[in-house]
């Protein structure tokens, strides 16, 4: 049984939101969805603000309850059918994010057991087929096939696999 | 550069110890070096406290401050020159022993980098040259070379590759 193994930030969990959601909250700007889609989030804000994302991320109810990326869930549940799927996330940059990581998981993939979760930093460590992630700086030394996930901070980089959204992962590996 | 995974409990952590601490702490009785080396946490205890372990090991303070496995600290140094050192412990069965297990790291190995420690659950997802560990179930799809470190548990255990201590490793691998 071939082997996924799946990032989290923003291909199942939708950070980038979250710090629109606090900006709006302190800031009172609003940001339409096709902002969001197409800047990351320190290029939409006030310049006086910029570095403020450094500030969110390390607070301890950042990674509460992040909404879930549409379709993953349908996705992955079938894809559980043919492979061993595996959440490999670079959590430990984040203390904070580990046990609000692990609840979030626990709660959207209840059937995704703790075997196969996996807090990490350098994803070369990770054996699997295929990667599925927002970073390309994961894929130069992993062992399997990167596919890269369309994010805000990542649409002009060059990666020769790529996704767009959920639907075009089950298209491509179901 | 080969990368070696190291686990943390029974090999760089004593977790063993911390049982018998506690034991001696609530119930009086005293354990010599030779009957911890010889024996299971389990297999010392009276009978009557038979399962006390499960209930030691999910308390808060379990993996604070656990001692250092004699030796692991001057050889892991070493290795670090000629090796790509992770630490990889099944640490998602507790929740509870994430954030003392990064702090444990942080204090006693500063140099690993946060990149290059991995909580996760099934050690095959792990991609690397050696993985030494106390369990040989990690090495059954492991797609290195598992090395087992001997533990109480482990002594009647059939595996092709033991030590016996960190200065075995260092005559194994340096």
């Amino acid at each position: 049984m071939k082997r996924i193994a799946i990032d989290m930030d923003e291909v199942v969990a939708d950070a980038h939101l979250r710090f629109a959601e606090w900006y709006t909250r302190d800031y009172g700007t609003q940001f339409t969805p096709e902002q969001l889609h197409a800047h990351t989030f320190e290029d939409l804000i006030d310049p006086v603000h910029r570095g403020i994302s450094k500030k969110y991320v390390f607070h301890d109810d950042f990674f509460k309850d992040l909404a879930v990326i549409p379709g993953c869930k349908e996705v992955i549940k079938d894809l559980h059918e043919k492979y061993e799927i595996f959440f490999t996330t670079a959590a430990m940059e984040f203390p904070n994010s580990l046990l609000p990581k692990l609840a979030w998981l626990g709660e959207h993939f209840p059937y995704i057991s703790w075997t196969n979760i996996v807090f990490c930093g350098d994803k070369s460590i990770i054996n699997a087929d295929y990667l599925i992630d927002d970073n390309v700086k994961h894929f130069k030394r992993f062992i399997g096939q990167g596919i890269l996930f369309t994010a805000a901070h990542n649409h002009h980089v060059e990666w020769d696999v790529r996704v767009n959204n959920w639907q075009e992962i089950r298209a491509m590996l179901l």
